[in-house]
């Protein structure tokens, strides 16, 4: 996953897009850059691996000249760890400099890139954001917007977008829409970011989502509709809702903890723990699925587990050959809460079940009686092509056992699972137009050839 | 403040300590070391600025051999941040090595270092603890418990200590016990850390805190109480349990989670807020507290901040002029739970009240009405001198405005604090041997004759 | 100014391009790098500012699998010292992998860049070079010796190039042959570097210089002339044989000592010092001049000028506000060698002035009675569009001053520069055949359209 | 071996230390360091691994605030790279900082050290040098000369001292005199070198030596000899001359230039080899006696061996198993010199033998028909305990061969080292006053107590 920002007429482009990244940084870690063009149409970049506070000094700011800049901070995926497939895409094409961040994955991508080098392309790379970057370049058409339309003709799977051909930004959403892309204003400044949160964090007002389909341009004649790709039926990604974006965001014009409270309260309809004595969350993601079903259920909502934030994404050798040992690094349990307690746990998803194991066997040493798990979305069965990293089905716990199975392999005294319609339902503007491929196998393109391939090394 | 973890009797202890660091991260971010010392009495040892997960690298704990050894985070103070005032502190001595890691203050370190400079001693740093290093190998007694006694015969002030002479581990605590420091085992092995948390992160399980004024030993005999000092009243820093502590731990044989969930109830007692439609905290410190206030008040509890946990400790420049821009980048809000509503905002302290009066403003931008602030411990109106860096009189806000004056330069509708009372009879095995002298003026000791110098260069 | 390296046939290919770049240091320090294709045809690089010895870590060579490899030293220019100009160029094209490593500089370049991103291409770097591997990528032959010389064709200016496309290993200079590239075996293996000290230094056997258009082939079926590119007049740099490469090594089939000595021996005939007492030389490059002139001159050799090789590549302010500060800090006059007499100094060449005139008022400091300043080349009045990085024409002393208001400038007694004829006709295989543009303002071709951006850019 | 230098009276005393360790950075590449005293007393100082132009930026020069400073870079010795052995010394002590820069050994380290901890001392490090500092703190005598002079009462060994007491400047020597320090003028400001090439870089007047056994003071008073040390018999190093000062510089009086070219001609006189049709030597450190066979023999002096300046510090593993990969790396032969040739190759002195047996190797691959070795010291047959970190006496070729095995191991056809007298005999001031310790097994002090812990942790 990944999250995007930029920003057109402001002189302190490069440090809005540097704020911007901050509030975006849980959508990627891996690497971060940030790409502006000065007035001149030169592009100045830097890219780095790591978190943003690590990576792209403040100080180095203000060497990213220009009003115009887009950013990018990227998820972190086995084998691909390198500065080689950080973004911002900055390349210098026929008019000058193009620079592309992009959220999502392309599922046609190696069709597109064995088309681009069958006639001379060059890949720097593993990338399939950077085929977009090559159509850019090949098109023949003269305005950015036409440009950008034209490159994203024949292109599929998820994309939103932000790209600079020179001095225009460009923000663009698949005909789909299933990653979120929001625009905003500050003062005369236009701004997008994945989600408003990125917009709040340098106190810009959100307007609207571009929407799927939808090339917004802003130069300077000001901000348009540039261009619509042809239409299809909309397919949100439900899984940002459920767990991917924060909850102060607006993502798909709804709030994120609204959607995630009523995700809680239909779970504790669906699935009661009528003799538990309370509730808590797995932090931070479930904290507001799980005051949902507190609500609903009217079980008193309490803090049995406290999550360590300084926690480095080092891995950590475990010492004692425990089992839960990497649990512990990051999650300590509140005896005092949990000891000779009925407790309901809500998270938000399990996908290998690794850490929900460690947790419950945590969560029963502090004393709990009865564990009740209640997950506040459905099982997930399948992959995702569209820019979340989920591993193969080998790897997904629910894809190869069955509800009593996986609850006995967590040593918990109940599981239930929110049904697909109850989470379709749930979340705002549902049930409708979204994308539920990972639960239900109804994925909406052709599963990529080489999907491998596309795990290594996606743009996302 | 600091952060002190010790181990004797595992042949992985500097994993252990390694990983004990990572749970007391949240009392001292600017530097770690770890001492151990091997069978051969070789004293090993490695220090950093900055994060555990940053400066400690896990591919260095092999080189740390041995099965015995400390560790020590330290706080971030003004003017002081260098790698010599990294702790523990390391020396060779007659009869071998010595380290020791420290967290409080002394109070009368001027003085001593004054005497021991007379006498010929020579300091490699600006560190209080260094002076109790010289006392220890100025000792003429030959058992180390009784050279650590000894050394501390004259010592004023507040210290939780770890020390190594050799390799016998010991543990003491100042008369008046201001710092928490927690014993337990792991198998045949004893453990010490600030806090039972640190204990949990290992697997190790908690006995009892080593008492004011104890030293206890741990050496190839086992672990027994080596020699007390000289009795006094007890003054356990109530702080610890108002915000310095981690949630999950005990400290002082009381659960931090539940004294705060009391100091929230007594809260929501002394300061209603009948009219207001929920309750929130300013997480994470605060959580308790405000699930503590909900309970109490029937208002429903709602998560109206979201941290971003992904801030560096660098500062961030404010890129528009706004006041409020340094509070943004560490929080936000959610005008969904905010908009309209008359909202009690509770925190767990005020110091200089720039934070809080930054979140007024963003949570009434957000759409509240009415902005109830609930703070859950007394107004603080002194600093501190036994090892938290508050700053100093003229900039705490309580030191120098009323509270009405108070809630006016912080834009809330009403201001409640905690009574100094409610406070100490909230806390576990309170109201009395609490330290309250922050809140109330009662300092136990004679003030440091130089404060000044002991902000800048304290052991802690 | 650049060094290339290349090695196909040996298991360890990637630690012997590190060995063999460390000895062509010399040749560029800004930045070097590391390609290596392994069996499956993957491409393994790294690539890092600075000097080998500071950016590629001789852990990281096992990384670097697989049997061919190839290495680039990159020379500083000042602006476009980025990470995005070190060599080499990798990138993925059809049929998979392309990487290169090139010395010198093309004169066509914008006009071949321009026709590129006419066609679609997008340039990832302000180098020359990488205008051929679009070139390579585009070509439709099938064979990769075709596939290079299809790309050469049409390419002005010089180059000497290391390329491997797959596993494939190409070695091509272009058809003047400005820039020397020699061929050796080590056992099995195949070896190219830039000067034979590179082959020395891992124990091979040089055994002939690439021709000028000659394009070689290494690969499974073993080493061959693969193609030839249209001959042209030879045009070999003689600045190499004056400067750039180490006396140590053979280029264009002569030995630099031998050359050197010769230069020496020649400019004391053109230029005798008759009334002098001794001869130094600026170390360490004009020492075999040096000698050659103490053995034609009779005059006894001295060291009166010791270099300090501890001297980092960082700009060092001068404190004293003194003229000759920086100069100090490399060099120290030998008093007891120049006191009270009258003495020669020999230099190779002389570009802007600055530090032989530093030099010059050290050596009177010293007690140097009389200087006369003799130079192993022909004043330099013109910049070099082939690949050494001279200043432009009004930093060039010699384009600017006649060479009595140099020797005013300088401070000496007398000044004699080596003629041009007495030059060329001094090293090996002269007098023809050789580029002497920077000297003559002979310039084999037509200049570049826009030597600025060259500069800056320059691939090498 | 270390080197050191001071100055006090400028207010850019930083700087000009800073350019003072540029040029002794032979004597030093593990570490360096540099201590300030400003108005008010206060010590600045950075300390760092590795060369000058590695660890201390220039940018942290302004921090290192006043017009005193002392500066230091040490030697690379097995064991004891550790930042904690970097010096300067810096400590503070009854009446303020102290800090001190050592060159030398002290042979009684062991019983100082001991007799201070069993009276209270702390050690952070384990350099002789830091007994020094104890003793500094310990004296009861008020003025900052007397206290040193006390401090230095029993001291054995050799010491060449640049200390801080306060603002206060302190020189001093060993009675002995065996390490250099040299004394100049910059302006109205004290400078002080290891040798005068450190006064040369800052455009300083050299004015004397600082005698064996003077305490030179400089204060607000000016400069004067504050104290003398009890007489001894003086024991200059005469492998300074040899060896380890540079030949620009002058030492004890003379200059390194001359002694060696003395030592070459006496060479020549000693060991003649009239056959030989040329000579040429071990660069850089054996250039000068070359030069002085060369002229006294009558044979043409070449220019045979290259060495590279590019070498990093780091070990460079053979890949090729070859006996001389190591060699190669740091030296090459130039064949067109050596071919067919009789050769006579010197070198200053043959320690452990191993890289001389690879130059021998590689001369002979080169085509040289006899090598005749010349050596223009004596067999180096006992260890240094006065500063030079010369191996164990097991290591020292000449401490367990003859002359004739030596050559037959080194490979060479004859081999004639300089005899002791003839040695003494060509230094400046000789041949009496000087340690021939290594050579002759003349040890001027019982040997210490512990040599190899010496070895481990020494001051220099």
């Amino acid at each position: 996953m990944c999250g995007i920002f930029g920003v057109r007429g402001n002189p302190q482009a490069a440090e809005l897009v540097h704020l911007g990244l901050y509030s975006l940084q849980h959508r990627g870690q891996e690497s971060s850059g940030i790409v502006t063009v000065d007035d001149a149409g030169r592009a100045h970049s830097v890219r780095a691996m790591g978190l943003v506070s690590e990576g792209l000094a403040e100080s180095e700011m203000p060497e990213l000249t220009g009003s115009v800049g887009i950013g990018h901070t990227r998820y972190s995926t086995a084998g691909s760890s390198v500065i080689a497939n950080a973004q911002p895409v900055v390349a210098s094409v026929r008019g000058g400099a193009v620079a592309l961040a992009h959220n999502g994955n392309l599922t046609n991508a190696t069709e597109l890139r064995r088309e681009l080098e069958d006639t001379g392309a060059i890949f720097s790379s593993t990338m399939d954001s950077e085929v977009i970057v090559h159509r850019i370049a090949r098109s023949t058409a003269e305005r950015p917007e036409l440009r950008l339309a034209e490159a994203l003709t024949g292109v599929e799977g998820a994309y939103s977008l932000l790209v600079l051909i020179g001095d225009t930004l460009l923000a663009a959403r698949d005909p789909r829409g299933w990653r979120p892309l929001v625009m905003g204003r500050l003062g005369d400044s236009i701004v997008f970011g994945s989600e408003s949160c990125a917009l709040d964090i340098i106190g810009a007002q959100p307007e609207r989502e571009v929407e799927p389909g939808e090339i917004v341009v802003v130069d300077r004649e000001g901000v348009r509709t540039g261009a619509r790709l042809e239409a299809s039926e909309s397919r949100r990604c439900v899984f940002e809702y459920v767990y991917f974006a924060r909850p102060d965001s607006r993502v798909f014009g709804g709030s994120v903890d609204r959607a995630r409270r009523s995700l809680g309260r239909r779970l504790a309809k669906e699935h009661p723990a009528p003799n538990a004595d309370l509730v808590f969350s797995v932090p931070d993601s479930s904290n507001s699925a799980a005051l949902g079903f507190a609500e609903e259920s009217g079980l008193p909502y309490e803090l049995a587990l406290i999550r360590n934030h300084y926690v480095g994404r080092t891995f950590i050798q475990p010492t004692q050959g425990a089992r839960d040992a990497k649990v512990r690094v990051k999650y300590n349990a509140v005896r005092e809460v949990l000891d000779g307690k009925r407790v309901v746990m809500v998270d938000d998803s399990i996908v290998r079940g690794t850490t929900t194991r460690g947790l419950v066997a945590m969560v029963r040493a502090a004393g709990a009686k009865e564990v009740h798990m209640r997950v506040s979305s459905a099982p997930v069965t399948g992959p995702c092509y569209y820019g979340i990293d989920t591993p193969t089905r080998e790897e997904l716990i629910a894809a190869n056992l069955t509800i009593p199975q996986i609850a006995e392999h967590l040593g918990v005294d109940s599981l239930g699972y929110l049904s697909l319609d109850g989470m379709l339902q749930s979340v705002p503007d549902g049930p409708h137009g979204f994308c539920h491929a990972c639960f239900s196998g109804d994925y909406p393109t052709a599963p990529p050839t080489d999907p491998d391939k596309l795990r290594a090394g996606c743009g996302c």
